[in-house]
């Protein structure tokens, strides 16, 4: 985001040394009481003027209610000027990584149903009580399913999961990350591999405005992309807003009128560019990452005292480290994307009957 | 450095809500021990490959030697590639920001006797401790004072400063942000206002290498400077050592040989470089800054029941958050500087007799 130039509060509700793809990590989660007492300390020096909150992961049930005061508190203080501010929710709800933790997805850590829940129990309902008050959220299809309650097995149960969330919680800008179309068994396009991401924003009868944008795979598992797309639509998403009609920058939400066809949207717009970007990102990152795994082994071995076990540890450690996600040193793709792929209506026959 | 491409890893030594300029802030600090286990999981999944490590702020003296040992393992870890790792150190002790929160100058919160340690005491004799460990360090005039034992009144005490700073601690790079050579009683410079920044690479006989840089002073005062200051300073040096002979980045402490003279040094190149990106950033905040007061000002007051007390310190704390540096609204000025002050060799009648 700061890339985009957006100025940024970060507000860290964990502390770690390194994301949790390693399988290993040390630091510190913050306490609710922690989360509270920033927010207050920035309340107290009136340092709350903000346009856009996105908030993610939290670590227990009572960090996910500090975080959701925060965002009740910002929404009431622009309540007299709509559209002043704007809550976008990364993971409703947080799915664990697969064991093998190499898959070819380029956007999210996990889909489906190879997906566990790996927070508390308790975490689940917390969120489902603030949810609702989001603006945008960004389920993968995992946790679509758990939202909807709907399983996804086809283009046509998913445009009735995002029907639902709409519905449901109320929610007016819904973007599904890392659909993979081809693993739909009746889907006629299972031989392309591509991810899709599909969005919509609600019209004024509750019905979803559909587009889809279609990328290439890319064969690797990366980090951290989920957080990455979030941050980026966002930022792309307001600007989107900024450079429509004057009027939809004060309407709640920047719900777009019902004559605003699904890829005219502003948030079809922020999407394309934000999957511009993203994918030249991570080719790049592809590029150095065999770069970098070439070069280690070349290099020779310096500890060859290592178990079969400690080896293999060893492999996954620097084959997750060669995977970062290059952002800061493709900073330009995220400032200036070349956009290739672009948002599409979704066919008549995609589409459920309700909606066709 | 991420807008310069610089990967970075951030371990926070403290999680405020903003920064102390505002008088209040909430948040903690961490502990030496949250300091230690961070690098210990760092260190477990190999991701200490550093090239460049710039430490700053430390909460304790407990805390500044968790840091300090850091900065010995990765030199340890460095040390049969000479040149692979340089430690730059921030705010070797720090100093109380005046009172009155308003002073005229460009780099640093504080200088020269206005200054006040607001550490422990504890904490100045372990990072004397730890300071000779360093690469480069960027004291300000008053800090530079406490590490030489010098008081500084004339350009020719600052050299006795520095040459004493690099004898007595063995540091290669010293910068000294922020001299005001207007405000010595000796100056024929009396009349203009401007900022001189000061640095010296070492030579092999143990002499400072010394050149200056002259910016105009901007009237405002900026939080958060120094930092951005020295962040740049280890950014642009890396590059301009990495732009000069080959053999000097293999060379330990990144030293240049006793033929380059002062004005060549890869330090003069960056923080020509840093102190153009710092200008014009600054120029653009004090603009955007006066915007915003003018507005703040025609805005109606919304709260009248205020007493005299709560209006003066709501107008210190607006008027502390409109000087807020702009750095990521500016982010092309960091990456890209027009460079108008230049680097300058010192002239002999300013210099000491044991250095002319």
């Amino acid at each position: 985001m700061q890339l985009l130039g957006c100025d940024v509060a970060a507000l860290n509700t964990v502390h770690f040394s390194n994301h949790t793809g390693y399988r290993q990590f040390k630091g510190t989660r913050s306490t609710a009481q922690e989360i509270r007492d920033l927010y207050e300390g920035l309340c107290q020096s009136h340092l709350t003027d903000f346009d856009v909150m996105l908030s993610g992961y939290a670590p227990s049930a009572a960090a996910v209610e500090a975080i959701g005061a925060i965002g009740l508190d910002l929404q009431r203080k622009a309540e007299s000027n709509p559209g002043s501010f704007f809550w976008g929710m990364r993971n409703p709800i947080l799915v664990e990584l697969p064991a093998n933790g190499e898959r070819s997805t380029v956007l999210d850590p996990v889909m489906g149903d190879q997906g566990r829940l790996y927070v508390n129990d308790d975490v689940v309902p917390e969120y489902k009580k603030i949810i609702h008050h989001a603006d945008l959220i960004l389920p993968n299809q995992f946790e679509a399913e758990v939202l909807s309650g709907i399983k996804i097995t086809s283009l046509s149960t998913l445009a009735e999961a995002i029907t639902a969330i709409h519905a449901t919680y109320s929610i007016p800008h819904v973007i599904i990350t890392s659909v993979r179309i081809s693993l739909f068994s009746s889907s006629p396009e299972a031989t392309t591999d591509s991810l899709t991401v599909i969005g919509s924003t609600i019209k004024s009868d509750g019905s979803p405005r559909l587009f889809r944008v279609d990328v290439p795979a890319l064969d690797c598992f990366f980090s951290g992309t989920g957080d990455m797309f979030a941050a980026l639509t966002v930022a792309r998403l307001r600007e989107a807003v900024f450079a429509a009609d004057s009027t939809l920058r004060s309407t709640k939400s920047w719900v777009s009128p019902d004559d605003v066809k699904a890829t005219d949207l502003p948030l079809a717009k922020a999407t394309v560019k934000v999957l511009a970007s993203m994918h030249s990102v991570l080719e790049r990152t592809l590029e150095a990452r065999d770069a970098e795994l070439r070069a280690a082994a070349s290099a020779e071995e310096t500890e060859p005292g290592l178990s079969e076990e400690e080896k293999q540890k060893r492999e996954y450690l620097r084959r997750t480290k060669a995977a970062e996600v290059r952002v800061v040193r493709n900073g330009r793709f995220l400032r200036e994307p070349d956009v290739e792929f672009q948002a599409q209506e979704w066919k008549k026959e995609d589409l459920p009957e309700g909606l066709q």
